[in-house]
């Protein structure tokens, strides 16, 4: 396995022109705040699953120019000469804070904050939003699909119908952060240890004279708890019975068949019942065949004999809804003497319009229940009294207001980079499963729930919404 | 820019199972056929566009398991000590049929077929597809929306929203192929020649005290025809007299501006004429914010002023249907004699059973208009005479008749590897892109609307019909 990139150049062009432009009219080194958030959960969900974040840190840790680079620049005849030069040396040198991956992320709110040179801070917009979006939409989505599995295992199996491969190997990664058992893609479990399963496909059935002699000759090989595929001629008339005669006969009681097509609830009840009669209660039945969280849910709900589901394309590319629309916003700059500067994108929109300055995010954590109350968001540099009742205030209407106690507040965003150096421990992929399963436990139920979910709360400090009125004040 | 990678791992795992399978039954040089087809156009178009198979060939090329996989495959306990050596020297020595990048291509007929022994043949199935997949899903997006856009440019603006850097790197080659001008990724130019173009964000604008300031400064750096993105504020009252007031100072007459919010229609159409009143014909003016085909459409039945379209996440996830269906399915399979016994896989669902052996495709072209009439799949062996008039019947309503004549048959696919060795030119990619112009003016308009697009023909010839026929006749 060899995947070695660097990921430098994937940036839009735009960062490179205006690159150039700050260099040429000494802005390069203004200090800049820019914010990664989200506008809208897919799905119509109750939240979102932050992921990525390792993607994020490893493209900052390698990023650079080689001479190659720059010589392909030069012929785009757009850049001064000192502007080439100077990206032979460029590196990171900024601060990132952010969501560790696994956390559940709502709306609006920060989930990534970078202050570093406007060159810098511009530059690495479009990488940290593809990794970004990328996991985050596919974490969301598995993790909605294995709540509505309600502890049956489900494996992601979508590699073939995944857009590029990283589609396939990130995508593997996120399914496994927010619960998959597991991934059908070799390469995903050999690079990021998300442990890879499968055993045959259609073909392999129609390889031999006939199907009893195509499971035999498999099970000989393959003894230990063999998973053999039921329907590539009829699943009750053929499969199902050669699976019992071979098991009887090579005396396998352990083991799986799955289930690829046709009315799988239906099938699998009386796949069951013909188990089950053969006494072979041990061997487990496994669907697979175009899956999402809704059908899943109905497969349950018309009581499907089901302990396993196989996920394809619809998880690997989010089907339903394959954008995740983070986007990454001016919040601040600074000016000569280092001081904030904060700065909003107004919109038509009220619901577009920005959270302007360097903030950070609480969580507020009920100590009675350890469920999560609300996001806290507020001036970096306050210090807020979490000894003391809370006033929170929904931002856009302001009438409606909650006191809260007796509450832990977390610090949402940790420190990733300090002036371009690594100062996070990443932890390994499953510490953030096992933390994304902590940390949705968390959320109340009307979070969670599929149809309109409740809104949780993202509300700001008084002293933040103060300058974003501000800001909103008429044009100056 | 580095990118060394190497994909063989990037195989569902069963491969590698079923692999070993072969491998201890003495059946891992049963030579086999395999065909990769796919079954609806996505979004209900009448045809797809063919994209990939240069990835494809640079996989097949460097398929080598290092030691190092080798040793990852060791620790699963599954596979005998033999076969994991035989991986060490595993390469492809099969033959492999393909039609070219660009070719417009239709459900159920073979867009590759694979001819190796069986552990080859059915190791590949998962890069395959991923890679044609993936790039025929995007090339044949990225075609309905230039062919909405009539004429006006489409620039691809994907990457922040891709499903992976592959699928922005890669989605920006497919839709470059398929007709888009240009991207917005500069490493998509550097890798593929896809012509990178942009200039600034709202954030270029925020740095500056006022846009008026911004605008002048960005056009002072860069005086060569600028594109000045004028939403920041408000178009019509800030951005474009900002714009006409810089490029009048500035003695501009060639540049553009861009609009990324708001009703497009309505606003191109004032801001067109606010440029036109100050005489500024030559400023043209470039729209975007989640745009496809729809819209684009819309907007010029609405009269917008636009001259070119940036398209974003909607062309790079194909968001209406992000999944191209492409399937690997057994064919045939040699016997001992090098005797081909077809196979068929047998499903419930008629539009699902496969078309069995060893095929090969032509597509017929009208000599008095040069137009497609029909694809003609047929035996591999057979040799169709087709200078006589040739009787086309419909496989699944075999009494709908049709006789045609005085056409050019032309094969589809085209020998990609020989015995292992790549046997195929590779195009460039501007090569690929006009062969695809000039292959879709070959469909009738017919074929290429968006509603109800007429069924183009995919006929079999009466022998491979016969095949057919008696594979679907009472089971053995």
């Amino acid at each position: 396995m060899k995947h070695d990139v660097n990921y430098t150049m994937l940036a839009d062009f735009y960062e490179l022109t205006m690159g150039n432009g700050y260099f040429q009219t000494g802005l390069k080194d203004r200090i800049c705040y820019f914010d990664v958030f989200f506008r809208n959960v897919p799905d119509g969900g109750g939240f979102a699953i932050a992921a990525g974040l390792e993607q994020v840190i490893a493209y900052i840790e390698t990023l650079r120019f080689d001479p190659e680079d720059v010589d392909f620049l030069r012929t785009k005849g757009l850049f001064s000469e000192e502007f080439l030069q100077f990206l032979l040396d460029f590196r990171f040198t900024g601060d990132i804070w952010a969501v560790p991956e696994g956390t559940p992320i709502f709306p609006r709110e920060p989930i990534l904050t970078v202050r570093a040179p406007a060159i810098q801070a511009q530059f690495i917009e479009t990488y940290l939003l593809l990794a970004l979006n990328h996991q985050s939409l596919i974490a969301t989505k598995s993790n909605r699909i294995v709540r509505a599995a309600e502890g049956r295992s489900v494996s992601e199996f979508g590699s073939r119908r995944a857009q590029g491969a990283d589609g396939a190997l990130l995508g593997a990664r996120a399914s496994y952060i927010a619960g998959c058992s597991g991934t059908a893609c070799a390469m995903a479990d050999q690079m990021f240890h998300t442990p890879a399963t499968g055993t045959m496909a259609h073909s392999w059935v129609q390889m031999f004279p006939d199907e009893y002699t195509a499971f035999k000759t498999y099970c000989q090989v393959y003894p230990n708890s063999p998973t053999l595929l039921v329907d590539t001629y009829s699943v009750l008339h053929s499969g199902v019975p050669n699976v019992i005669r071979v098991f009887r006969e090579l005396g396998i009681s352990k083991g799986a068949i799955r289930i690829d097509s046709g009315d799988l609830a239906y099938l699998s009840r009386k796949a069951r019942k013909l188990l089950d009669d053969a006494g072979l209660t041990g061997v487990k039945i496994i669907a697979s065949n175009s899956l999402d969280e809704y059908l899943i849910r109905d497969l349950i709900t018309q009581g499907a004999r089901i302990d396993g589901f196989g996920v394809g394309e619809r998880l690997i590319t989010s089907k339903s809804e394959p954008v995740f629309g983070g986007v990454y916003k001016l919040a601040a700059i600074e000016d000569g003497d280092g001081q904030i500067i904060p700065k909003i994108k107004i919109s038509e929109n009220p619901a577009k319009v920005t959270i302007p300055h360097f903030k950070k995010v609480y969580r507020l954590f009920e100590n009675a229940t350890g469920k999560a109350m609300a996001d806290y968001v507020c001036l970096f540099e306050e210090q807020p009294d979490f000894t003391q009742p809370l006033e929170l205030f929904d931002p856009e209407a302001t009438w409606k207001r909650k006191t809260v106690s007796d509450f832990t507040a977390v610090p949402l965003l940790v420190p990733i980079f300090q002036k371009g150096r690594l100062v996070y421990q990443k932890p390994s992929i499953d510490d953030i499963r096992a933390y994304c399963v902590r940390q949705v436990d968390t959320l109340w139920d009307e979070v969670k729930r599929f149809e309109n979910p409740h809104n949780y709360y993202v509300d700001l400090s008084q002293k933040l919404w103060d300058v974003r009125a501000q800001l909103l004040a008429p044009r100056r």
